[in-house]
């Protein structure tokens, strides 16, 4: 049987979907020190015009540039796998379909996004962009865009995972990008911390606030700050993976998923494959939309709705979200980019709308479903994405205790290729489940406690 | 314009092409060691008879079994790109297509031939595969295939590497096969190099002892040894890629490449790109076959085409190809995988009557080559295969002298992301061009002196 479907160059999604102009009540807007909706105007400092209409845009589909298609479709579409080994190892009736995102040359979704910020930065103008990374996906992602693009590209990325992944550094210098360790003495913020705690192992906090402060300090404004995840323009751009997988389901024979499964840290490869089904939910479909979050990071799972900042130091608004508090740190568990303390608006605001249900899987268990993935599928999947995983073998074990012929469909976010560590640590027998710090969280929502509160606060469930 | 033609699963070719029909002369036999040809019992110790005869088979196509189709169209057929950022880079009029090996689970053209020896062990009854790898590209695609068929899988990999390269194993554990370093006390071959020396860093010709003995003696008959290059099995395995290609071609409009390249080590990816195109040329089409070397182990272009051992220590025939000698060490260039003293004598016989036109380039050019790729193509390629890449790069600049429409095919035959430290020595300035040690050759070339010699043997060119 064809374990593969493949759509020609021809067939890739021509228009972005924009699921705020669908959500049942209107995404809340973010919020300025002063408690005020931020404006467009206060957002180009660090955005080029373009992407800021996206994140503001009353447009359910956006075209995409052809210079963009031109740049995806060196890898795109990508395949939308049938897990018949997988399927076949479980036992199980349903039938589970995973989208690949992992054959990009970075190795997984990030780059959906990063060309298309790559190609409106340099249409508006700019010469530079500054970003930073935690465990190297997003950074590796831009470099590699910006090098498509013909644009320079500063990363800075959190001093342990510097030290620890010498390897992305070399990806992204390979792009040709400068990727330094944060903090750094290149920026106050930087300088800063480095005078209070010279052996800090950074945070992405400190690396956003460094990044965000090199762009708005270059003074010829040719210097602009790109994120990868949260903001409503990174989920757009990424609505290109489920929308493909929408027309490679078809072609498998089946008409709508029953679950749709992806791995949320800032949301963006979640966003990516369920968004596009989320619209058939809200047309009334029945489908089961599951972020899969670590038990350790519960953003979704225990966090209050809230308005919280997206870094550590206040560079940026408040954002309308789920949060454990922006000072949260998590403990260190192997898939550092679920270890976010918020989550993507647009995710969040769907989630407190119940279209979507979160769940959250201990690490372990999800180290064991990466193997298994390996050993029947063959591919390594990187630790984040073992979080999807997990959560589409728990469902196809239900259908087989329900005796249902579900069809449940995850996206497979990356590899894991340069993140064997974790790999390593599991099979040493060195990793455990982290228990959920309560009291930390309490004190970390303490501290936002007088922030400006969405209309429609909820408080957590710890 | 469309930079990637993918073939539809239904069109992945169904059968292997076996160039020594076609060759003008017919190959030489293995020897043993009474210099009398190698009959398919002697093999069948430690390969089963399927691969025996389709190591000496008389039909130009091979039907490939349906169980083998169905593991390989997990990532095949895989994509033709046309580098038309690289071009437009270049200034060439040429136009450049390469097949892309990277998108395979260990991220290579290897599991192509893996995956077909694991499903022939396992129809014979073979419970467990012993092999050896040097950089580790053929024990993971050895260990992926494994698992995929339902096979035990043992790896001795060289002790330097192992060392070096500790993600590698994680790759192989992942897949559930046992990787160990080589020399081993676990082979009497291991221990009595280990006695001699216990700090070697070892070699391939060492593991591939170690990795036979392994194999027959393992009394039960269960246990079978498998190589991923340099046999005739394995270059008519591979020939699926340049089959492929052959198809895609067409659909971008094109007929018969100008050009087709390949890196050289042991041969099997270059032969799985060109054999297809050879039979062409056989038949009177104008392509010129460039198999690429590094100038540091230039077997094809300095050494002669003599018989020599497979390995170090003799385990193996005698075969009829081009060899600076068995017991030749190269020098400690990056691409691990283009460091074998010999050539697959069909590859050598091809040379050998004037079908190809070896070529060999040094370390520092390849580099350049693949850092330049990387930032106009996007794709971050093994060191290995930077070599073909910078002979495209070399042709696509001579069309461009010449100013002539050439169309120019390469084999992309792995990506490089578990091999980046040859990045960092080139980025740190410590790489350098290794001369050919002419003297060490002459020395070990006297060592096969007295070996039986092939009916059209030549001298060297050095």
């Amino acid at each position: 049987m064809n374990p593969k479907v493949v759509l020609k160059s021809e067939d890739i999604p021509k228009q972005w979907y924009n699921l705020a102009v669908d959500l049942p009540s209107p995404l809340q807007p973010p919020l300025g020190p002063d408690g005020n909706p931020v404006t467009p105007e206060m957002l180009a400092a660090i955005f080029p015009m373009s992407l800021i209409e996206q994140e503001m845009s009353p447009h359910r589909w956006i075209d995409i540039p052809e210079e963009i298609l031109d740049i995806l479709l060196k890898w795109r579409p990508s395949p939308l796998h049938r897990a018949l080994s997988l399927e076949k190892a479980l036992g199980t009736p349903a039938r589970i379909y995973y989208k690949n995102e992992s054959v990009s040359p970075p190795g997984s979704h990030k780059p959906n996004t990063a060309v298309a910020q790559a190609y409106y930065n340099k249409a508006a103008g700019t010469k530079k962009i500054t970003t930073e990374t935690g465990a190297g996906q997003w950074g590796s992602a831009l470099a590699f865009a910006c090098a498509q693009i013909g644009l320079e590209c500063k990363v800075f990325m959190v001093r342990i995972s510097f030290d620890q992944k010498p390897f992305r550094k070399l990806m992204m210098q390979s792009w040709g990008a400068d990727c330094i360790a944060s903090p750094s003495t290149e920026t106050k913020a930087g300088r800063d911390i480095l005078a209070q705690n010279p052996d800090t192992p950074g945070s992405l906090g400190i690396a956003i606030s460094e990044a965000v402060e090199a762009a708005v300090s270059d003074e010829s404004g040719e210097t602009k700050y790109s994120l990868g995840s949260v903001l409503n323009h990174v989920m757009l751009h990424q609505t290109i993976i489920g929308l493909e997988a929408k027309k490679q389901l078809k072609l498998f024979g089946e008409k709508l998923p029953d679950v749709v499964i992806g791995c949320a840290g800032g949301g963006s490869n979640f966003a990516g494959i369920s968004f596009p089904f989320t619209l058939d939910k809200i047309n009334g479909a029945q489908i089961d939309i599951i972020p899969v979050e670590p038990f350790s990071c519960p953003t979704l799972t225990k966090g209050p709705f809230v308005y919280d900042l997206g870094d550590f130091s206040g560079m940026t608004p408040l954002l309308p979200m789920y949060s454990l508090g922006h000072t949260f740190v998590p403990p260190p568990i192997h898939a550092g980019g679920l270890r976010y303390h918020g989550m993507a608006p647009l995710v969040s605001q769907a989630v407190h709308e119940g279209l979507m249900e979160p769940r959250a899987i201990h690490q372990l268990e999800c180290f064991e479903a990466a193997v298994q993935f390996a050993r029947t599928e063959g591919i390594i999947v990187a630790p984040e994405t073992s979080h999807a995983v997990a959560a589409a073998i728990q469902e196809a074990n239900k259908a087989k205790e329900e005796g249902k012929e579900k069809v449940i469909l995850f996206n497979m976010s990356g590899h894991g290729l340069m993140d064997l560590r974790g790999y390593q640590s599991y099979f040493a027998g060195e990793l455990g489940d982290y228990e959920f710090p309560k009291e930390e969280i309490e004190k970390n929502l303490a501290a936002i406690k007088d922030f400006p509160k969405p209309s429609t606060a909820t408080s957590g469930k710890w």
